[in-house]
């Protein structure tokens, strides 16, 4: 296997900024627990804790497997971890002395180990550092958006290749097989992550005709059938059938970045309705990927869609069925698919470059289906550059 | 579709069961937030809140989509939650009161959550009922085996279906993306579910030759290389060569149920070396179900599985490579792939009828391979029965 490690300089230029804004902000270290916190800052996603104060270096300590971390973390210290308990005797040889302040993810560190780390560390004060965490990631380095230019790739490949899988009277969890089959053989890495309790990222998002207007728990314009009500999102065993808009949206992993992508195939040719209302998606796109720069702001770019979707005739139908719409046109994405920003409303703040987000303007039809297009966009200072370059005609079988 | 909804008796006996905990343990109300347990005793799995009081009919609060969550929770009183802000003015317009102890699930309730609904609730004491809901939903009904004998009965079509997919040369990771392809069609549910911060279940874990030795992240004999160092686990690359052994470890879900078996695939005959090996992990395997009754300690078999193991000549082999062996033989399963109990090394305590564990004996040969089997059995006071019945020979290609 070709080695995809992380690059030292990378890792070094993000404990750079780290640091930077853990000294600004007073904080004496950050202790990092979630996997991808630890891999963003480290390389490796080996069960770990990562420990990084604000000056000096950090200590990866790592519960298994240790000789596996060595190898993938450009780090200087990695040590082997016997017992979260001794950790704190671990940063104590290490650093002589324990922290006052500590942050962490208190956005998912649970609250029986967040009791725990209060009594590992009875005389420090533990803080949230979920955000500082999340806005440091939000912002993509050259590396980071080649890794998701390789996994558009990936889609584009896997996307075009659906148009001579689906066949009439396929299911939909079917056609997602094939799909998610197809996307292995190209190095895809079939796990979607999701920074939530609750929330999971289906890879099998594959709505036929009316199941594109079937809404379930997410905050997504459509959810589909599932399978069960264990597993309600996502497609389902209904047969897909021609001249219906098939809705295939599918995140694609390399070397742990995602990139987001709808498109809609179809057996055969399209009702003229669903036709119009995805050139109706595609202009809202447009409109959206031309306001998204640096300094606009993500909750005005989100109204402005919606109000684009009204002249444009949309008002039924844009993000949802009315009273069961999203409140979101587009998510921040890299490591997990739920990144900050969102351009929804409510996020009153402005863009910022070197941000990826996936744009998802959708239209749903009830009882009927739904269409729309999505693609990975990088903001840079001279406009929003697309990641995602699979075709965007109705992908017709 | 084929409606799966939860029956209405099963729910019942659900609240039954957790309100008279709650009653003896004097805790008011449980508020269950984490998508398994909710959906464990409401048959929803919307975006929900469910309150439970120790007396009273529940209520189930629902974020998205309540009308979904209205036809799949047989439970009477289901409504519509706006936002979590609101929820303690829901509880008193039912109940007419705030509960002055309610238990929630602080071992997945990320801490920043807990502190929200502390505020929401400032003369609550809120204490940990992750245990309670743990050994509830550790006895399985009538109805969840049979969920999960129909997930039993994928995995036989998937795995014996493998036997004519497998060909020399094929990567792992297509092999397991065809595998993968093979369970959705009939209906395999791909997620697999866990209940943990960072642990996360890959559904394909084919380990070829060589990659059985890998060790990674997780308390298991055996890792394999994964794709990157962000997905350093499952399959990798590597093309899978003749007479060699291929560890197929694999949960089927179906209808949120799911089982875990590991079963072994080659090209061409395997060396009397891991023959033996196999065989030597069935007799351990023999042992593990016959000591598994109510009433016998869960960490006693684990003792003695690795007693037998040394007596057959496997101390260096049994449950991984000496210095990184896996520190338990079998774990529970249900809605999730780590349930209790687990037969592992400090599990104290006697095993209950009804529960349903997966047992897996695996054997590790450093730099060579790995074998082993693995199947998804439930505890019977006369015994412990095999739910998965996939064929035990060697699945030859």
């Amino acid at each position: 296997m070709k080695k995809k490690y992380v690059p030292k300089s990378e890792i070094e230029d993000r404990i750079n900024r780290l640091q930077k804004i853990l000294t600004k902000e007073n904080i004496e270290a950050a202790l990092l627990i979630h996997k991808m916190d630890y891999f963003y800052f480290s390389g490796t996603s080996q069960n770990s804790v990562l420990f990084v104060p604000a000056q000096g270096a950090p200590l990866l300590m790592v519960i298994r497997d240790v000789d596996r971390a060595r190898e993938e973390s450009p780090l200087a210290q990695v040590v082997s971890l016997e017992s979260v308990p001794i950790l704190p005797d671990i940063i104590k040889d290490f650093y002589g002395t324990i922290p006052k302040k500590i942050g962490m993810e208190l956005d998912v560190l649970p609250a029986r180990d967040y009791f725990r780390f209060q009594k590992l560390f009875p005389k420090s004060e533990i803080i949230d550092t979920s955000k500082i965490i999340k806005k440091l990631r939000m912002i993509k380095s050259p590396y980071e958006v080649a890794q998701m230019k390789q996994a558009a790739t990936i889609a584009k490949k896997v996307y075009e290749e659906g148009i001579s899988i689906l066949r009439e009277g396929m299911r939909e969890i079917e056609f997602g097989g094939w799909l998610e089959l197809t996307a292995k053989k190209y190095e895809h890495e079939g796990l979607i992550r999701v920074r939530s309790l609750n929330y999971e990222a289906y890879t099998w998002h594959v709505l036929s005709g009316p199941s594109g207007s079937i809404v379930s728990q997410a905050d997504s314009p459509m959810g589909g059938a599932g399978l069960s009500p264990a597993f309600p999102v996502g497609a389902g065993n209904r047969k897909i059938q021609a001249h219906e808009p098939v809705l295939v949206d599918f995140g694609i992993c390399y070397n742990g970045y995602i990139v987001d992508l709808t498109r809609i195939y179809s057996i055969g040719e399209l009702p003229e309705k669903y036709m119009e209302a995805y050139e109706a998606s595609k202009k809202i796109e447009g409109l959206i990927i031309q306001e998204a720069r640096p300094g606009t702001n993500a909750r005005e770019i989100y109204e402005k869609s919606v109000r684009f979707a009204t002249e444009l005739g949309y008002a039924d139908y844009y993000l949802g069925i009315p009273g069961k719409k999203s409140s979101f046109v587009a998510h921040g994405i890299g490591l997990e698919i739920n990144e900050i920003p969102f351009l929804a409303a409510g996020q009153n703040f402005s863009l910022e470059e070197n941000t990826t987000i996936a744009i998802e303007p959708k239209m749903v039809f009830p009882d009927e289906g739904a269409v729309g297009i999505e693609n990975t966009v990088l903001i840079t200072d001279h406009g929003a550059e697309k990641l995602t370059t699979c075709s965007e005609e109705i992908l017709q079988a």
